[in-house]
């Protein structure tokens, strides 16, 4: 065959347009540019763009207007910092290369099992950005429920630990934890950071913010000190301390994680498989060695039986085993939210109560983190068994934890006081009896409505627990904001839902305690 | 519980970006605008959005620059026009309504089979924009393969008919035709409407642009005719002349589908059930009472053995009947593409030559047209059985085919010439020997790379079959195209590729024949 003259090389020069899609790259062209109309690119088309030795796939959106000349393009904010650009930058634009582990993701579809070498390809594509929504949702759906089997498993994991960074410490036992699924104010691990700490085994904690609730473990503690802290700040902060609690996110561990967690958490799929991955992809990146599972059992919680519970710990434990990591798994009551405060500043409040010993601390809190402690001090035999929890509350009552905390802090980069809200309004019973139920899900809503974890102060502080009796016009829980704006729209959320605190009156009480 | 103050109204004032996000409805906002303040909504949030008595389902996209100004809003093309915005109109936004159908798709990720109101609820949602590009891709994953059984075909189909419109003809036999999964050039429809209209049995045929393609039905009648009729419009031309070949875009049947499928095709999954629904849905929908449906064999055909066209052909038959449609299956030839050009225009004077019966018309495409109608005047029994295809060879030779496509073509609004490409080049045959393959997708893709279906006379004329023999500098094919430009790119696409069409040495030829 002939050869014809060649195509241009299709630059842009690049305007930045600051329009913010979230985790979605996205690249805006003129339709009438030389790119889009030389190459058919059409609006929604995946394509490669490359800046210097960057290069991303991002979805096309066309600009019919004068938002951009021809010669322009623009780029979503995680494509501008992807790709380190600059306004005036020149990006080259391309059809992007074949995505060939497709293919794998369409034999698990069709009900079959995928080798390692399989995962492995898929999530090199996923750590590197090339799936888009619709084959990140076919790939999450093709693994829910039961359709891994054990090896599969194990596959999936190892490939999402490869496909990302990995710490070696140098040395063992590096102890972690984690608690599987999350309950609104469980926000033990600053605790267990400091008690394992000053016991003398190491205890690097990678921590994430809040995805869907009201704080997540960072956003807690960076109310009490920085927490965006790259691998060569952390170490020195483990070196010195033998412990942290800084936010994961800087590091690069299990990547592929974060991209899967936002596609599970839209589609609220079951996926034990996946969940194992999730939990132990990002473990074993960090390098754990010896790890404590906090699984909550709860109507509103991911194990909602003691049964699912064990078996979901089974799965973890085994996976784990093959990983090289120690594990142990502790069920835990998951029905009502732990502490009093839920949002980024109150729970640390509830936080810094039980470092220091005050006698108005919340008794659940200080147990969990009691029992999680003690566990880890077993596990990495730092306690003879049977003795741990005793060993960490001995840590704690004399003052230990609450030293070691504060040079975790100031190690970090500088302890900090939380703050408080500006605008606060009681939420009270509308009728006498008991505390029947507590609904976490509504609760945590409502804690975000109020303007968490954005706002580090918003959020609410709950006054009651299950069981317990209140008289009419008793306070439930009081809402806290930092406007009033979100304070009256957090009111119109919660007003019209009284089932967030569900009281049965005395007199049913009674009535089902006669036989 | 008190009552706190009502939260704001949330109203925005809508400003044209001209952006073009192809189907999906995006809204851009203010990240610190009142509304996203106030609701917590995050980039990449799911917003209802009003305007009017219109709302839609949107995804929220945020501005941090200065293109938009706090009390501003923009919004994608698409958005735009289903709101039917004006420049300054006022939009209110809010959180969407829960998605009660996608616990029936998780229900089908789990393995349970869902029945038709599960159907019904998830087609309903889906056709009123409310699922995202995650959702869609988990429904259509978790119905791949062969996970949907015989009465969720008939659930699902149901349902996509349902949702939509539905033309009722008041008369009957409504005929129709379909070709599963298209062959390039296979422009069979404009020849069929002529003969089957001309013989005085209804045939209303509504077809599609080309979505993956270098040209659909619609594309190609366009050249000849308008195409965009409303359904007022067609009914006139019906009424007139019998029969019709429009865009079926500007009708809203089995609207679900036209979601589905963009998604389906991002994902080439091979889904029987969903095939099935899709082409029934929309067969259903147009009114269809008797139909013939093409089904091409060939290694890049949808069906890729005699076996697996036969199996789907059941299917079909079965679900059709079950919706009152006589149907007819023919298993055809798909090993390459049909008649001469590839592209609109060029696939138009195939179908122009074989109605005027012209001596150098394809013969290929003739016989097929004339197959395909002779089946349907047999399956409306306005042809003896086994006399159809002669009836039809006998309308056609006649000239009343052409008198009536001509007439067709005139009610739709007038009939046109199609054009002819500025640019072309050969493409010539490296070495000599047989025609050994032609890869259909390759050369669809080398087509579309000329510049179709976007520019009409755009595409490509191939001059060779399949176990022709050619000599070296024998042409192949000619590329069309309306710039040098688009020439130059196709060029670069085509030579790298030999494997379009693989040309079989003459020895090897002889040495396979030698027994």
């Amino acid at each position: 065959m002939p050869v014809g003259p060649k195509a241009t090389h299709h630059a842009l020069r690049l305007r930045r347009l600051g329009i913010d899609t979230h985790q979605e790259a996205v690249v805006y062209m003129r339709a009438d540019c030389d790119v889009c109309r030389a190459e058919g690119l059409m609006a929604q088309a995946r394509v490669g763009v490359s800046l210097g030795r960057q290069s991303i796939i991002a979805t096309l959106h066309h600009i019919n207007g004068d938002l951009l000349r021809p010669d322009e393009a623009g780029l979503s904010e995680v494509a501008w910092l992807a790709l380190r650009a600059h306004d005036g930058d020149v990006i080259s634009v391309q059809h992007p290369p074949t995505l060939d582990s497709l293919s794998h993701v369409r034999s698990k579809v069709y009900g079959n099992s995928l080798d390692n070498a399989a995962f492995a390809a898929i999530m090199g594509d996923v750590a590197a950005g090339r799936y888009d929504d619709v084959h990140l949702a076919s790939f999450v759906t093709a693994c829910a429920g039961a359709n891994l089997r054990r090896d599969e498993v194990i596959g999936l994991t190892k490939a999402m630990i490869d496909v990302g960074d990995r710490i070696d410490w140098g040395r063992s036992p590096i102890a972690d934890k984690h608690c599987i699924g999350g309950l609104p104010g469980n926000r033990t691990s600053p605790i267990v950071v400091a008690i394992v700490a000053a016991s003398g085994v190491t205890i690097p904690k990678t921590s994430s913010r809040a995805i869907t609730s009201p704080s997540g473990t960072a956003d807690t503690m960076e109310t009490l000190a920085p927490v965006d802290l790259d691998e060569v700040a952390m170490r020195k902060v483990v070196d010195r301390e033998g412990g942290c609690v800084v936010w994961g996110g800087a590091v690069r561990l299990s990547p592929a994680d974060d991209i899967l967690i936002r596609v599970e958490r839209a589609l609220d799929l079951d996926s034990e498989g996946q969940l194992v991955a999730s939990v132990l992809s990002k473990k074993a990146a960090a390098g754990a060695t010896h790890l404590v599972l906090d699984v909550p059992v709860g109507p509103t919680a991911k194990a909602r039986t003691q049964q699912a519970a064990e078996g979901l710990g089974e799965r973890l434990l085994d996976v784990a085993q093959i990983l090289g990591i120690a594990a142990k798994i502790l069920v835990t009551d998951g029905a009502q939210p732990v502490g009093r405060g839920i949002g980024p500043a109150l729970e640390a409040r509830d936080v810094l109560a039980v470092l220091r010993n005050d006698l108005a601390a919340p008794a659940d809190l200080r147990a969990r983190a009691l029992r999680i402690a003690g566990a880890l001090l077993e596990l990495t035999a730092s306690a003879k068994p049977g003795t741990g929890e005793a060993a960490a509350t001995a840590i704690l009552e004399c003052g230990g934890a609450w030293r070691k905390f504060q040079a975790i802090c100031e190690a970090q980069g500088g302890m900090r006081v939380p703050g408080r809200a500006r605008h606060t309004h009681g939420i009270t019973a509308a009728s006498a009896g008991w505390i029947k139920s507590i609904d976490n899900r509504l609760l945590s809503r409502a804690a975000k409505v109020a303007g968490a974890p954005d706002d580090k102060t918003a959020g609410l502080e709950l006054h009651v627990r299950l069981g317990e009796p209140v008289q009419r016009g008793q306070p439930l829980f009081t809402l806290h904001s930092e406007t009033r704006g979100e304070l009256a729209y957090a009111l119109d959320y919660v007003i019209p839902r009284p089932g967030i605190i569900q009281i049965e009156p005395l007199d049913i009480v009674r009535g089902n305690a006669r036989p």
